[in-house]
This record gives structure tokens, sequence and C-alpha cells, in this order.
């Protein structure tokens, strides 16, 4: 038989596998650096706590027609930025093309360009630093918490709101001049944007590029990060959302797996499922799905009503638009208006683990939600606000809800109260679990499965697979690598 | 330190590895199968022979404006079905945010739903065969060519058009079943369709599973459909999409590879860019990228001149919107219009390959489409229509056209007249090639790189990755497999 194109050369190693082996490797040694190398823990605080008090911004609450560079859009009442660009708020209505579900109209926000959620590392003493920047954000309670190194929107970075350049984007503009060791473009809030992604991006510099941390900067390690991770509200959703696409996955056995979390993460063996059927899964459920979302005017939404104040739902359930001013001492623009999404409640969002044959699964629910590109996404287990559902009907993430919240303390790995994005959402805090199941495995069911932390990791090199919320829980696992485990309180926040 | 989940258990084998080899190898042996086993060569030819005879339609241009089941919609003149269903016409209006190019504007298909294309797979005397089905439709410039065992819209197999059930379905809707091999949500194209996909789907049955072939209907080896996809015209554009999701990688070093090509697919080494690089390139794209797109409608796309007939370009160019009333012997509904789009001229899809490393490499196009849900996919080295761009400034995708047409017929691996989708497309056709590359590899700029044979594999597991011509090359990559050279004339299509 002919060889149309000759056979010739030797085959050559797999330099491809051999580099993620030693990433992973290199990952997990500063998972393992709890105390820091380039920052002590003790100067950590310190500057910290100077963050805290430094950068300070007045947010109050405003009506949403005195919004300033906003306005409300003539014939539909969207809100809209003056300069076209940044986000609008306007109305979605879902229906199930197959008449099996009633349907609903919900306000969202549309934000159609691509940010920049980037992180720089760089070894000093033989181990990974990440470059974490103090961030205040108008919707955080707390004011500052820690973002990633950039944390853009496209119109920030391209300037369109005429303030300060931002400092670090020319890394990830640049991506291919350093090591890459992660870049995926990642959904957010599928019940609150539609359409939203941010390209999530982890770039290594070399040791002979100088990196100057600026004021709101400083180096730290995994291990300095999943502790603060462990702390209420330290570690920012998008700072979140980039670790959990670090690729821990791939090491091998040489790894220094000293828990069976990293061992899970690391070693790609012993999965319940084969990937392929994962992706089977849930390309069967994307194909199924009826759900349809078209727009529909602000004005016109129907079960919610807008006032001068705000939108808000008709029975006070889910969330309301309402309008803030914003008096900063740290941002490139120091007073603006906008509008926010506050929710009206707590959330609760948790996996579910077990280790089924030796290797740590975590339970998760192939959800759909209307502002999904691909509708269905991975999301964790437990994904509500319980409060918006008093009664029956419960939705499928409500399911193992009691598992979650009752299980005694000993099967709580980690129990943190996290928040959500602060430049779009105002006081959005959701109480992050980690929960032991013990139990018989075999509880998975259409929309259930078990997913072994290594093929998380695998799916998160893509798009479209993991929800947020998921890989806020992903980055929470990866922080119980190195043994520590969570100490937040997980109570309430207090009422405003 | 402590184990928060102790690990005890002993590390379990890679069965997920082992059975991607195990389907990789028998794929490979299909491939090699060219003469078949359950259909011999000639009882194929007898059967087409018949089916080109029996399945006839009688295919007659009409005005748009005499189309029934379907209306221009009051406000806009979008094209929509009576039901609601099926898909629309209408307008698109692409601009760069960025202000770098002038923006375009131009009528689109939308079809939000995903429908799925889906081959069942069986073993015959110990070689895997594929249902291949004859189907004639209307926009075939040749009635019937071979198609995957179902292909089928949504609303086609959920009864809209209240016709016959579709064939088949029930192996690709209860997937879980039966041995999964590939299953994908793949777009189509993004100069005629807005967010167009399907599900690209192979099911394997085992032997005990009765699956009988109707009329239209043979099974054939992957060997034989190679030899077919080397003769113009006869393996359709859906088969052509869900053969290239075929997962030939990972098959290791004891596949039978005795081609380069096939030794380039099987084996995953020595690619010229680790496939991190390849995913953080297209994600710097994608994100980069300013292309906004709007829906118009379709009375008002400028350039674009709508009368009672059709829809056209001003200048004659791209293609027109026609009508078209079909009547036929082989299909579910006997009598029915429909809107088509028809190009006005032979496209050009080609892949030039080159040995990099004694791997086999294809220089892809990260390529920018309005209609593609991530804007950007991976695309042929020449993905045009010649005669769209008569005189300079030449969009980056002819950069490598003289070297294509101008190839030694030595160098000329594989050159066939293939069509597009029949049933949207109306004597849509492009001449495939697929030309080896003896200069130096270094031509890559910011939007072409080498992609090893085995990459494009890694990356058809997912969505939005290949766009829907690039994966068409691959199918006719894998046809180089077993040794087969093409035979199609390559030559214009005759003039209507």
């Amino acid at each position: 038989m002919a060889d149309v194109f000759p056979a010739t050369a030797p085959p050559l190693g797999p330099p491809d596998r051999q580099s993620a082996m030693r990433t992973a490797a290199r990952l997990a040694e500063s998972a393992l650096a709890v105390e820091g190398v380039a920052t002590g823990d003790r100067e950590f605080r310190d500057w910290y706590a100077g963050r805290v008090r430094d950068d300070v911004a007045e947010v109050r609450r405003i009506a949403l027609d005195r919004l300033s560079g906003w306005r409300a859009e003539p014939g539909t009442g969207n809100l809209v930025h003056d300069s076209g660009r940044f986000f609008s708020v306007e109305g979605l209505a879902a229906e199930d093309v197959d008449g099996g579900s009633p349907g609903w109209e919900q306000p969202v926000i549309r934000q159609p360009e691509i940010g920049i959620l980037g992180l720089v590392a760089k070894e000093f003493g033989g181990v990974l630093h990440f470059l974490m920047q103090a961030k205040n954000e108008p919707g955080n309670h707390n004011g500052v918490q820690l973002s990633p190194t950039v944390q853009a929107t496209r119109s920030n970075y391209s300037r369109v709101h005429r303030g300060a350049s931002v400092p670090y984007v020319e890394f990830f503009q640049q991506a291919g001049r350093h090591h890459v060791l992660a870049d995926s473009l990642q959904s957010e809030q599928g019940s609150w944007f539609v359409g939203k992604r941010n390209r999530n991006i982890v770039v290594e510099v070399g040791r002979e590029v100088e990196v100057e941390a600026g004021e709101s900067f400083r180096w730290l390690t995994l291990g300095q990060i999943h502790r603060l991770l462990a702390e209420d509200d330290v570690i920012n959703m998008d700072a979140r959302s980039v670790l959990a696409c670090l690729p821990f996955g791939g090491a091998g056995e040489g790894a220094p797996a000293s828990t069976a979390v990293l061992r899970s993460c690391v070693e790609e063996t012993g999965a319940l499922h084969p990937t392929g059927e994962i992706l089977s899964w849930l390309a069967g459920l994307r194909a199924g799905s009826g759900l349809a979302v078209r727009r529909v005017p602000l004005d016109e939404v129907r079960g919610w009503k807008r006032t001068e104040e705000c939108v808000a739902h008709e029975d006070g359930r889910f969330f309301r638009v309402i309008g803030v001013d914003v008096r900063a001492a740290g941002r490139e623009v120091r007073q603006w208006t906008q509008p926010l999404i506050e929710p009206v409640a707590q959330g609760v969002v948790a996996f579910l683990v077990a280790e089924i044959g030796g290797v740590v699964h975590a339970l998760v629910n192939a959800r759909t939600q209307a502002g999904l590109i691909d509708k269905v996404e991975l999301a964790p287990t437990v994904q509500c606000v319980p409060s918006n559902y008093p009664r029956a009907p419960y939705p499928p993430q409500l399911r193992f809800l009691d598992e979650v919240l009752e299980a005694p303390a000993e099967r709580v790995r980690f129990d943190s109260r996290l928040s959500e994005e602060g430049g779009r959402f105002h006081h959005a805090v959701n109480r992050y679990l980690i929960v032991d199941w013990h139990g018989d495995h075999r509880i998975e069911d259409d929309t259930f499965r078990w997913v072994a932390l290594h093929q998380l990791a695998g799916l998160l090199r893509h798009g479209h697979y993991l929800n947020i919320e998921a890989r806020s829980l992903v980055a929470c696992l990866h922080s119980l690598a190195g043994g520590t485990r969570a100490t937040g309180t997980g109570e309430e926040v207090p009422a405003r």
C-alpha cells in the first residue's frame, strides 16, 4: 500500500506532557508553601491592613433615574452607558419550546465584550508566586478584597473611560512572549448575565523579567492564597475563577501529592466515568434543551416592576437592580455612578465530594441557565438562594441542600462566605461549602454525575464547561490540597 | 501535615486511555479495510445507482414571495416559517468596535435549534462499519449524496413537520446505553449562519443489537467511505463533519499506522506547538477581537437589494437568497417550498500540510466569522471564493491561494469537488484540496499556525474549535490514512 507521506523520522518524545508534569509539580510545591517566600505572613498582614485602611470608597445607593453617564434608552427603558460600551441592563424572556415548563422573564446584564482576568506568576526562591492585587469594588460589603493582577473589561484596558492605564495588562496582551500556564474564555453568572465571558489567563514570567509589585500588589504563594481563601471575603470572585484554571492535573506519580485531594488533582487515573462519557452526557443535555431565550425591553419584563428607584421582582424574590454613587480613593476614575444587581438574600454553593475507588470526585449538576452561551454547564451539587424557593416544587439544584447544611461538622471540609464580583453585584455573598459524602455514591440521575478532580482540571483548559460557581469551588478544593482546613465562619452576613 | 482526605486506595490503571487506544486502533483497522466486509464494492455500486435512480426530486426555483408556509415578517421582511420553527433568514450587521475596519451587513440564516448529525457504528467480521444514508437534498446539484445515519433538525425529529419519524434517532437520544465514540456540538458556516450548531455524534452498538439497514442505508467501512470521499460530490457535508470527529488519536505505537498521516493522527507526539500554546493563541484572538454583531431587518440590509425574486448583493458578489419548490419521492414530506442560500461562484478550501519533525501538521488559519458563537475558529489555510475578491486588499484567507492552485501535481494529495449542506444551500460547491508544503515551515504569522493532526483530533472532542470547512478537510486527511490518493476531478462545476 502506497505511503502518501513516507514515515521516516523516529517517534519524538512527548514534550507537551513532560512540560505539563513539570508545571503541575511546581504548582503542587507552591500550594505546599503556606508560609510564603517573597512576602512573609506578617508582612502580608500589615500590607493588607494598610490597603483596607487607605483604599476606601464611599458607596451610596441612588435612584436609577439619578445615574449620570447612564440613561434609560427610549422605547425600551434599557439602562445603557452614554459611550455605548461597558454593559447594559435589559430584559430576557426564557421559554421552553417543548412546552414542558412555563418560562419566565427577568432583567439581565448584557456585556458582550470579553475582559481579562489575568494572574502574573514568577518564581522566587524556586517557588511559584502569584501577583495579587488589593482592590476595592463598589459592591463589596467589606471594600477591599484580593483580585488577580489584572481584572479589566475591554473598555477598561482600551481606555474608553479615559482613566489611567491598567498596570501589567501587557503581560496578557502579549502572552505568547511568556510561559502561559492557563488561558481560556470562561462564563460568568448565567442567572444575572447574558453571554458574559472573561479571558482567564495565568502567565509565568522568567526570573530575568523585572516585575515591580506596585503599592496595591503583593507576590503570594498558592499556599498563602489557599489559606486566605478559607477566610471570609478575602479572595474575590475573579481571583477564584482564574485560580481554578491552574493546571494541577497531569503531574503523574512523581508529584508531591501528600493528600488525596492533591493526588486526585494531579494523577489522571481512576475516574468513575470516562471523560468522553461526561462530554457526551453534556452534549446530549445541551442538544435536548428546549430553552429559547430572547431579548425584551427592560420596561416590559413580566413579573418585575420598575420604579424611579430600582427594578424589583413583584414578590420581592431573586434580586433588585439598583444604582450607586461611588467616590473612591484607589481607582482609575475617582467618582462615578453605575447600576448594580443586588440579590435579596445569601446563597448556598456546595460540592458533595467522595472518594470513589480511592479517587476524590465531586458531584456536579448539569445546570441550565438562560444567560449561558451553551445553556447548560457543569454547576455545583447545590447552587441556590434557599429563600427564593419557600415551597415545592424545588428545582434540582436544591436536591442535596439538606445533606449539605445538616452535615456533621467533621464532614465539612470547607465552609466560607465569599463574595461575587463587586463591580456588578451589590453585597452578593454566598456560603461556599465542600462536604464529604459518606453514603452510597449511586445517587446520580439525569442531571448529576460524579466527576474526578483531574477531569474538572482537564475541562477547565476549555471554555463552556464549568460555571463560575463551580470554578470558585474548584479553587476551594485546590485549597485543601496543602492539608489546611476551612477557617471561615460560614455564618450569615450581618443585615445591612 | 494533616491529610484531609486520607489517601488509602492504590492508584488505578488508566482505563480511559486504554479504551481510547483500543478505539483508535479499531478505527485505523476500519480505514484500512477499503474493500468492505458487510457491503462489497459491487453491491454498494448497484445499490447507490439504484438510489440515484429512485430517489429523485424536482427542484424548481420560485420567487421568494411565492413561498408557501413561509412569510415575510411585517416590519422586518425577515423570512420566517409559519410554525415559528425550522430557521429564518434575517439581516446581520458586523462592526469593529475599535474602528479598525469598516464593517458590513449581510443576510444570514438563524437556526437556534441544535440538530443531530449521527452515525451508527457496528462491527461486522471484526471490522467497524458505519451506517450511511443515501439522501436527496434540494440544494444538491446531483440529487443523492451519502449522509450520516441521522441528519435531522430538532424540528424534524420532534415532529414539527408532522411527517414520518426519523429512523435510528433513538440511538442518539439514548446514547448513554451504547458506546459513544464521539459527541460534541460543532458550528456550521459562520458566513451564512448565525450561531448554528449541530450535535455530531457517533454511537457504536454491540454485536447483539439488531440494526436493520433500511432501503436508503448501507453499512460501509471507513476505508470504503474514504475512497468515496475522494470522488466528487458523494460524501455530503454533514457526513464529513461527523466523520472528522472520530477519535483517531491516542492509539499509541501499537496501532497499524502504515502511513505518516495515520501515524500523525494516532500518536500524540512531536507537535511544533504544545496544545496549550494553540489554545492560548486562540483565546487571545477571541478576546482581542473587536467584532460586534447585531441583528438588522432583512429589508434594511445595507449593500443588498431585495426583489420579489430574491435577495442579492448590489455588486452581484457573495450569494443570493432564493426560493425553491421541491417535489420529492424519498422524503418524509413530499412537497414543500423553502428559501436557500445560493453562492454566486465555486470556492476553494485547502490545507497546506507538512511533515515537521517527522509529524504531519496542517497550517490552520484562525479566522473571524461573524456568525460563529466564539467569533474566531480554526479554519483551513485557504477558504474563499476567489471571484469575490477581484482586487486587493485580499483577506488573509487568500494568502496561500496561489501556492495551493499552482502546486505541482505530485504535491496535491487530495483534490475533490464537495458540496455544502443541500438543505440550506443551493449548488454550493467547493474544491477541497490538501497540498504538501515543501518549503520552509516558518511562514506563520498572527493568524496562521502549524497544528499536528493529533492535536486537531484532540480539539475535535470539544466544540468551538474547528470550523465546518476545516472539519471537512480533517475527514479528507483521514481518507489519506489508508494510503489512497484523491481521484476527484477537482474541475469547475458546469454552469447551470
